[in-house]
């Protein structure tokens, strides 16, 4: 049931190594960094070789399995303690995407109870998760592409795409999906300051799958939305609380906003693994800040007024009230809120 | 009564040519450029060395003074068509800020009527819209700042200062005179996609000016207002409607929809000079689309998804309903509409 163009597979597990497609390097250099360590991968989540919250949760799981190899082969039966600080140390990679915590919690469960290598069974639950990841997108793609009228135009803010998951993508595979359905009749990506997801990393995927995209500023967004060309706004998720509230990407709250003035519907589209419960509401999550150079470098030319003081927060909470939809693989919810969320874990 | 900071005094008339503060090139080189034609000063508003409404209306002025030495020059006393034609090509370096018109229609209408050289009288019309523009920017400072009540913070977008003008400057004239007066608790300044005025341009003069400035990405801005820390948006205009709808650049409109929402104040500074009776509606201002290159290039380097389609509007129309006060040099509108613009004019 894979529908993964092999050149926007971000995750690769191969010849005892995980392999990061190297997304500070997109779109001019396709390469691939391999992480034979966990500190390899601790390092690649830290500085966004791999981004996108359930991409980070997934290679987090294959850093703790190489963890417990590397351990077993260190310390023999003594490995327990020095996984187990290995894991916790992977936990503080990045604060806001709740699925690296949903993962190690995952692989902490997966440590085996007894002595002996604990590596295979390591391994084994993160190539579960990895898969389980990638079907879920697809079932998200197809449940929320059925919710688009034919003749929409989308705008998606951020990659929230294969390179952002185990593949095919939260918001970008509604968008694949709603594409073949022959749904849209435009796809709209805004650019994504600082860190310029949408014109280096959405642009390149959906042009790799022959999807047409139209790149635009971030603030023209609302532009846009006057001028009756977007029905859509569909965005992934960091982590959504228990109420709703949704962090994401730096701009979501303000193009949620938008949306609404302009009647404009929003959507979430996020896994299970990104639902925090354990979260109240959205002002419990940690939004996380990015270094100044962000905004006032660019290839390491300073283009900034030199010593600028700098507000460079990478995510934002967007109030449950504003989100008209949230996709999961376990089905639609409409205006999301606490009891709404809740029944989503219901078997 | 100046009050201009030498260093971001960007139109200057010596030595017989007009001498424009280079804006491709700030904040990295400080360098005027000579300009002895009026083919040069329609290359310098073309290519943005010099932009902003009012500083593009002035330095077209001087331009036309320029074409009607050189006219007179070349042509003795046959120099009206020809200066008529350069004024005419003048007049499409820019289609959005319609201080560019009001200068050139100033300036026809300071054409000699006989014949004779036209230069000195051309001069000092240009010289006269120069020192007006000045006085009206040091007014409308004082006028906005008796707004903002102490303890405020502000958030302005683009650059509407001193570089945008003959000085002071419109939205940051207010910004001047409020910090000043010690009202303000901090200043915010938008990065200004795609071309940066904001980090490159309104950071360096109001460090300049010892004024504490903290720049941001566009799409952060909703967060900030959010968090309570913004009071006011301040902009400037590139042309104001009979009926108040406001042309600025892209992204104002967004910010003055994300200031109803959060109960942030939006005002507008702009002189007479940008106020067009002859537009009845923002539907009828036209918007300038700029090249694909500002979105996917920088420093000459490509950094998009090669050939990915881009939306590149560089103004967008901010409706009169979200403006609570426009600030001009003849006086302070709440909620501008047709009655209280046309209002102004009146002696």
């Amino acid at each position: 049931m894979t529908r993964q163009n092999p050149s926007t597979d971000p995750i690769q597990w191969r010849d005892d190594a995980l392999y990061l497609l190297d997304q500070t390097r997109l779109p001019a250099v396709v390469e691939y960094r391999a992480c034979h360590t966990v500190d390899a991968v601790d390092a690649a989540i830290r500085t966004m070789v791999v981004r996108g919250a359930p991409a980070i949760g997934i290679s987090a799981a294959y850093g703790a399995a190489l963890a417990a190899r590397a351990r077993f082969a260190a310390d023999g039966d003594g490995w327990r303690a020095g996984l187990a600080a290995d894991i916790a140390r992977l936990r503080e990679a990045r604060p806001t995407a709740v699925n690296l915590m949903w993962a190690l919690d995952r692989m902490s469960a997966a440590v085996p109870a007894g002595a002996g290598d604990p590596f295979p069974a390591m391994l084994a639950c993160a190539q579960a998760l990895h898969a389980a990841d990638l079907a879920a997108n697809c079932r998200m793609g197809d449940l929320g592409a059925a919710l688009i009228a034919p003749d929409s135009g989308v705008l998606t803010h951020c990659n929230a795409g294969a390179l952002a998951t185990a593949g095919y993508g939260t918001a970008l595979g509604v968008v694949r999906s709603a594409w073949r359905e022959q749904r849209l009749c435009a796809v709209f990506a805004t650019e994504t300051r600082p860190w310029l997801q949408g014109a280096r990393l959405t642009a390149w995927e959906l042009m790799n799958d022959g999807i047409d995209v139209t790149l635009l500023a971030d603030s023209a967004a609302a532009h846009l939305m006057a001028s009756g060309r977007v029905q859509w706004v569909i965005t992934g998720a960091d982590r959504v609380a228990a109420n709703g509230d949704t962090a994401n990407k730096i701009g979501t709250y303000a193009l949620a906003t938008l949306a609404r003035a302009h009647g404009v519907r929003f959507m979430v589209v996020a896994p299970l693994s990104t639902i925090d419960r354990e979260t109240a509401s959205g002002a419990d999550i940690p939004i996380e800040h990015r270094g100044a150079q962000e905004l006032t470098h660019f290839g390491g030319r300073e283009f900034a007024a030199p010593g600028v003081r700098t507000l460079n927060p990478v995510f934002d909470v967007t109030p449950a009230a504003l989100i008209d939809v949230l996709v999961t693989e376990r089905g639609v919810v409409e205006r999301p809120a606490a009891g709404s969320v809740a029944a989503l874990f219901r078997d």
